[in-house]
């Protein structure tokens, strides 16, 4: 089993990613699809007079302030259009595809944190009514009726508080989470970058490998998005996942090609 | 096992909605909540600067003209913040319940009319690219995985043309279709009036009970959207369902007391 991660930046090609899972899910892999929304939610935002709102927290990670408004609207986005769009592609293509979030069947359960301190101009804020939160546990019970059932799963954030509330949460991280908690042989991530590069800027710079016990040495290549990515890995592969790919999901055949070996291989 | 239909105009009280039906299905009840999202699609379209158009064809039905763009933030509304506000008021109630479109796990499936025949100021005109269609097949076998694992399905449209496309259809429509494939006792369907009206401006002209035999003597003061409601009731009640209630669901326990027959029951 594999579970695959398709990023919600600009650029990305879900026709070809749809199309690309459909040959091996028909091919008799089981396999989970992840995904994200981010660039949608940031156009839909803007349409709807709600511009979204970046911040970094004082650990240097970059989220989606997510207040009560800035919540639904990510919902629209992730399990709305994009989500739909997805499983409708899938279904073109012969799979019997069942789109989720986190909040069915509990799938992603974890704490809400709502006061989050961000770092503002180098100075410390508090920001409070947010609704982001960590995943803690990965309830599989609906994943392995799907699986069993011959359907293949589509899951995207937000996730649910232990309370019941939605909470919106990083879709790297909760690919890692559910990778970990199925202990599948491979988590392949992808987005619109070949890998992990040295240079941010040059796409020849990628780093085709990466030995877990040196990944201390090369995590300092992550900048912005990519830092949270290469987070999910280490939690991925400290939790029994044995290998996590970092691929291109602006080519043909992003799949294959990450199952190949094709982009940062971190075992 | 029952089925209810909620609508999606003004005035409803989903928080009311997903309390007493929790309270139903913790009672033992098996349940399938289908549910609408017309009045909120409306309000973010002309947000977005897309305003709805309602059209109505030759046999006098009103709908959405549904053009792809439509159909996108159709998506949004009912499967992102409806379908999951409801999920996530359930979860809350301690239902486990699992959202769900028509195009997950093939559903409702039908035939799209991509071609429409409307009057608009007394003349025909013909609509095309349209993604509206008609259900005719429920797959249940992901519905039984769900109920029989102990999850509460809440549905919404779009359907699944038998080609793969999403496609608008009519929830009243596709709650009957849903309730008769199931051959469940009740079918409620819920909205923001008491139930039939012999005038529609006066609430207290309640149709209280229709014997399906004399359902065509009725049937003339269905107006509006109400006349889907009457279709589907028949359909359902054709189809093997014992009792349809139209019943209102802007009081504080809409299924209880539709279960206990207020509003208007057509057996």
């Amino acid at each position: 089993m594999i579970v695959i991660k398709v990023g919600g930046s600009l650029g990305i090609n879900y026709d070809a990613v749809c199309a690309d899972l459909a040959s091996i899910v028909k091919a008799g892999q089981k396999a989970i699809l992840v995904h994200g929304g981010s660039a949608e939610t940031n156009r839909i935002s803007e349409r709807l007079g709600k511009p979204p709102r970046m911040v970094t927290s004082v650990s240097g990670y970059e989220s989606r302030y997510t207040d009560r408004e800035t919540l639904e609207i990510f919902e629209m986005v992730y399990c709305g259009k994009m989500n739909k769009g997805i499983v409708e592609r899938l279904q073109r293509h012969g799979v019997n595809a069942v789109g989720l979030s986190g909040l069915d069947g509990r799938i992603w359960e974890g704490i809400r944190k709502a006061t989050i301190t961000i770092l503002e101009a180098g100075k410390k804020k508090v920001l409070r009514d947010d609704f982001t939160g960590k995943i803690e546990k990965v309830n599989l019970k609906l994943i392995h009726l799907l699986l069993n059932g011959g359907f293949t799963p589509v899951l995207t954030p937000p996730a649910i508080s232990y309370d019941g509330e939605a909470m919106n949460v990083d879709g790297d991280r909760a690919a890692a989470m559910l990778a970990s908690a199925l202990k599948v042989e491979k988590l392949i991530i992808l987005s619109n970058v070949p890998g992990l590069l040295r240079e941010i800027q040059d796409e020849r710079s990628l780093i085709p490998e990466i030995p877990f016990q040196r990944i201390e040495e090369f995590a300092g290549f992550a900048k912005g998005r990519m830092k949270k990515k290469v987070l999910g890995a280490v939690e991925a592969i400290r939790e029994g996942v044995k290998e996590v790919v970092f691929a291109d999901a602006r080519t043909a055949l992003p799949i294959t090609e990450a199952l190949a070996g094709k982009g940062t291989v971190i075992h």
